[in-house]
């Protein structure tokens, strides 16, 4: 048997003190050797390997990823309505400190936690089926922010061969948003949100930009290269939840 | 008669001292009613309404659209290598001011001068044709600042009615590079760059992104929607200066 100790790749998650990486750490940290970053102590972490840094500090970023081999980047803003300034900083340039860490300490993969929001006119204007290869189309400075992540992303893979999956995060939440509205058909379940995770460190697909979001029956976003490229199979949906009524388009309104 | 003065648009140059500016102003003083934004004192200005700002003051960039239906936007770092830092104040901080100061002082349209540089990883693989339709694709921080431009752009127009026209302009010169390469295959003269901007500016069209580039006879760049939308009818072409090799594909190195 091989060790599956020394085996287990080290995943730094920036941002692990948010309700996405500490669900990431709870649900696999026998899974990965994790690393977890943050701006302030964390509350029972998963491990004791934890880096207290800001996002935007390059030197400190750098440091933190000494030995890593994929980095899960969650660090950010993650209000919708957030102000300019405020994406700026954590968004903006946290997602650029965070890339260019990376690529100076030689970091393997990163998975960039990207929205529907980057998508999210579509969305507004009911202008579906949405599928990862239509231009972007963000719906506030929260998805401009996480659109200018993807194509830095984009560059950094295609210039020094940084592996770059962005994943576009729907709605987390333990159970489906109950609508109306197509909240409900963005719900990504936190077993899903970890396959997709899983997935996105272990395919082998250098670059990538893909939906991550539940079974749900009304989604009106293309699934199907996550299927495909990434092996992605989602085990959740909101019709477990709730009954589902064919002939029913996909409601546009929150 | 009308009052042709009084008809005539009132337009603002950012970055007019720069060479496409200042090419711009003094074809098309006649044409439109300039006022001039620039870091430093212009040199023979073809008008004395001038407002010496920097591009990432909001209060004084506002005051400077006041009564402003039009904003020519080509401040920034013009350097495709340029550093990261040059870029995120210039050209991502630049281009989020005057967005915003366009929409606080009433502004009817934005065109902004993009960059074939936003597509640029295409053009090095020589994964061609390319057009406006596929992803962005930054060969540099350069790249992805202009990327992020196009794409806040467009959130401002679907968010708040800010007309925004993008324009991927090629290789601004008097007389097309000689070659070998794509060089001159995107040259852009400066009377088509004039032609550009004018369609840009009067076409009935409230957003979209084109390439801007002469009537090249090997340029891999769809202009299809620029001539359909626009109405661009390019003037200029390298085959009046060199011969062309029919069955000669597109060279993919500068």
């Amino acid at each position: 048997m091989t060790d599956q100790t020394k085996d287990r790749r080290k995943v730094l998650i920036t941002g692990a003190g948010g309700r996405i990486g500490t669900s990431l750490a709870t649900q696999l940290h026998e899974r990965y050797d994790f690393r977890l970053q943050a701006r302030r102590d964390l509350e029972q972490p998963v491990t004791d390997d934890i880096a207290i840094t800001d996002i935007t500090d390059l030197e400190a970023m750098t440091a933190a990823m000494d030995g890593v081999d994929t980095v899960w980047h969650l660090a950010g803003d993650p209000r919708v309505p957030a102000p300019w300034e405020d994406v700026l900083q954590a968004n903006i340039i946290g997602t650029y400190t965070v890339l260019e860490a990376a690529r100076r300490a030689g970091v393997r993969r990163v998975v960039f936690a990207s929205t529907n929001h980057v998508m999210g006119m579509y969305d507004i204007n009911g202008d579906w089926p949405v599928n990862n290869g239509m231009p972007q189309r963000p719906d506030s400075y929260y998805g401009v922010s996480k659109a200018f992540g993807e194509d830095i992303g984009r560059f950094y893979y295609d210039k020094w061969g940084l592996e770059f999956i962005a994943l576009r995060i729907g709605w987390f939440l333990k159970e489906p948003y109950k609508g109306p509205g197509y909240g409900r058909a963005m719900w990504l379940s936190p077993r899903d949100c970890a396959q997709a995770f899983t997935r996105a460190t272990e395919a082998e697909v250098p670059f990538g930009v893909f939906y991550a979001i539940s079974n749900n029956p009304d989604h009106p976003w293309d699934l199907t290269d996550a299927v495909v490229k990434l092996g992605y199979r989602p085990q959740d949906t909101w019709a477990d939840f709730y009954p589902v009524e064919p002939g029913v388009p996909t409601p546009n309104v929150h």
